[in-house]
């Protein structure tokens, strides 16, 4: 591969290359010409000196070219500390078209008084928008690093199916798909799956893939179809070991994060990326009901205290900044009865898992599993779950390991740290009830 | 985490360790007793000298413990030469069961006899056996290190959607999914998504992901969901360029994955994996049937000549290994007419793509994609798609790089690295026409 990255034009200084990109500007002034190329990695100016012979067809193609056309430039890279734009510019030998664009449907430049239902109809040129494009690079990393972090730990990536024979696991509705003579139904998270891997003796797992919720709302935070990243391990000796695990991965990769690509999110988000120290805090759901009414006087009633209120969720942060001075906090004790049949409880019902809060919204659900074969029995008879889960249980017949894990989303988890305003703009392309093109 | 993988435990001797597993066997002697214990990274005996008196309680555990139960051990680790198995062993302290097996319903460790659907109906039993487990590490690998060649070159990671609201691209059939009111289609593959994000300025993506398809066939190598590893990469100059870059990464797969597993991929699967030299050899679809003719006789009709006939593929590893001392080899100048509509052709007609030919079985079709908004309409037309694919041909409409790429089988190129059976043995769990569970 000879291409060159316009980001990394500064180690090119004196010498000829070749670029290629979209024609982000024109400037078209008496004298010269100044058109702005950009790639995935940067802009550069491309200067064309009008008077100079050589330049006339060159000239003649910049004034007739529409913005947003793809060329390949062949050019010097000089250093010109003039230039605000990187300070350097390409003096040109040769312009070729590879692209003309018609006119664009909205300016992607700013997308404040476009209509989402215009941007998404043209996602394609909607993700040409500075911020939006860079989210995908810094997705990237987001879940190449915390990759990273399970590869040295020695986990095993797996594929589960995403197409089911029964319809199981939770409470919310899954789709249902013609398979053939019968029904199918699509997978709402790799869960009975990578514990499966768990009683195959696979030790540690995860999955990055998509997850599918036929849920008919519509909230900022919810989607019909999302990527999930998903991690299970087996020999733990408690639900703290999945917590410490989890903080571990997460601040493994903001680190990296910081590193790559921490200037470059404060210019376009203006949000600072925070690397959380360890070990995170945790609290008893009780204990925090109780100091957020001490603090900020904020009162529910006592049959709601079970489970985190959205105004709690978002007070949490608050709590976790004055109290802690941290992004994270991990919520424990939480009553068994509202959670998954598959979810391990002590002998007080008390749930042997938790809930990580990072700036004011649940991002997960981790927890040690029930893996013992006449509790997991009893947990799902008392849930009336019948045949459905019958495969799974078999899971837990002939010898498997304790083990626990969680499944995060990872588009929530770019919203979070960009301040995107709604998982529908950090997917590729959101799907919801309303939304399935293109 | 302080788990102790069985696999690392040379680092310990003379130390106490904690170590975990399944009881892959015991020896039970009249003096002594010998547990093996497995994990997913190796196995080790663990020695009880009955005689002890401290050992009492350990050996009524062991005398009634069922094979493929899960334990907790506590011991010293000690090397010793006479072991044949890695030349140690644990002289435990505690033993702790964590989980009881039943009876198995097949030996797990000689699956020559068994049938498959049974091993598929108890596929977390399966997996137990050596070559199986190990081969999701070697999956692993090769993801990742192929993963890690793309990092290195800048590409961005996307996730495309699954559910389509309009069944396109090819002929093969699709699944249909129930969507609320209306219907929704499996996507076949993230080919025009990942071209999308061409025409959004992407530059360079890949996606890992499941892709679906309703085929009704069963051979060893379809299976109606599997893995996909796709990659497009704009501002190539040819699909030379795709090419290239294609046998870079696989070599840079292979070679890592040499260095990891290579001596375990012998001693399990009795192969010994082959890191390829670049450039990857190149023939001409005409030039391959003409010495398949010369050199072992093979023949087929005129009108077959416009494809690879399987038997072809097959004797092509031959010419490969014969003629360029190689396993792969790209086949390119097939004619157009029969491959789709999104690629690249010349004046004449030729595909400007290739198939790749590794071992004997076509792993992949790459090309460069046509971008220009006339051809692509005017192929589209030709081939008599209509409104399905009005929203892909707009991506082209608004300025469009230059691009091609490439998708894979992830469970194919496990199949031929470790000379597996079938893709059905090579998928966490096999998905086919008669085979949606568990």
């Amino acid at each position: 591969m000879t291409h060159i990255n316009i980001g990394n034009l500064n180690q090119y200084f004196e010498k000829e290359v070749e670029i290629n990109g979209f024609v982000d500007n024109i400037r078209n002034l008496q004298w010269v010409q100044f058109v702005i190329l950009r790639d995935a990695t940067g802009k550069v100016q491309v200067t064309i000196e009008k008077s100079e012979e050589k330049n006339k067809e060159m000239v003649e193609l910049i004034n007739n070219l529409p913005l947003e056309s793809t060329v390949k430039i062949t050019g010097k890279v000089v250093e010109s500390p003039k230039v605000k734009l990187n300070g350097m510019e390409i003096i040109p030998t040769k312009i070729e078209i590879t692209s003309t664009s018609e006119e664009l449907p909205f300016n992607f430049k700013d997308l404040e008084n476009v209509n989402i239902d215009t941007r998404f109809d043209y996602r394609f040129i909607d993700l040409r928008n500075d911020k939006n494009n860079f989210m995908f690079r810094v997705q990237t990393a987001f879940v190449r690093y915390m990759r990273e972090y399970l590869y040295d730990h020695d986990f095993t990536e797996i594929h589960t199916p995403k197409l089911l024979g029964a319809a199981s696991e939770s409470g919310s509705e899954v789709f249902e798909v013609k398979y053939f003579d019968r029904k199918a139904y699509l997978a709402q998270s790799p869960q009975f799956y990578k514990q499966m891997a768990m009683a195959a003796g696979f030790g540690k797992v995860f999955e990055v893939g998509p997850v599918f919720r036929a849920e008919n709302s519509n909230t900022s935070r919810h989607a019909t179809e999302f990527t999930g990243f998903d991690v299970e391990f087996s020999y733990i000796n408690s639900f703290h070991d999945v917590m410490n695990l989890h903080a571990e991965m997460l601040t493994y990769a903001l680190e990296k994060i910081k590193e790559k690509y921490g200037e470059k999110i404060k210019e376009l988000y203006g949000v600072e990326v925070v690397v959380p120290t360890l070990p995170f805090p945790v609290m008893r759901l009780a204990d925090v009901y109780q100091e957020l009414e001490e603090r900020y006087g904020y009162k529910v009633e006592e049959k709601e205290k079970n489970d985190l209120t959205t105004e709690a969720e978002k007070l949490t942060y608050k709590l976790a900044q004055d109290k802690f001075n941290h992004e994270f906090m991990f919520v424990i004790d939480y009553p068994a009865e509202k959670r998954a049949f598959y979810h391990m409880r002590n002998e007080e019902g008390v749930l042997q898992g938790y809930d990580l809060i990072w700036k004011g919204l649940e991002i997960t659900t981790g927890a040690q599993r029930e893996h013992r074969y006449e509790e997991i029995c009893k947990n799902a008879k008392e849930k009336g779950l019948g045949e459905d889960v019958k495969f799974y249980l078999e899971f837990f017949k002939y010898g498997c390991p304790p083990h626990g894990g969680f499944g995060m989303g990872v588009d929530r988890l770019t919203m979070l740290l960009l301040n995107m305003p709604s998982v529908k703009e950090t997917e590729f392309l959101f799907r919801g009830p309303n939304r399935i093109n293109p």
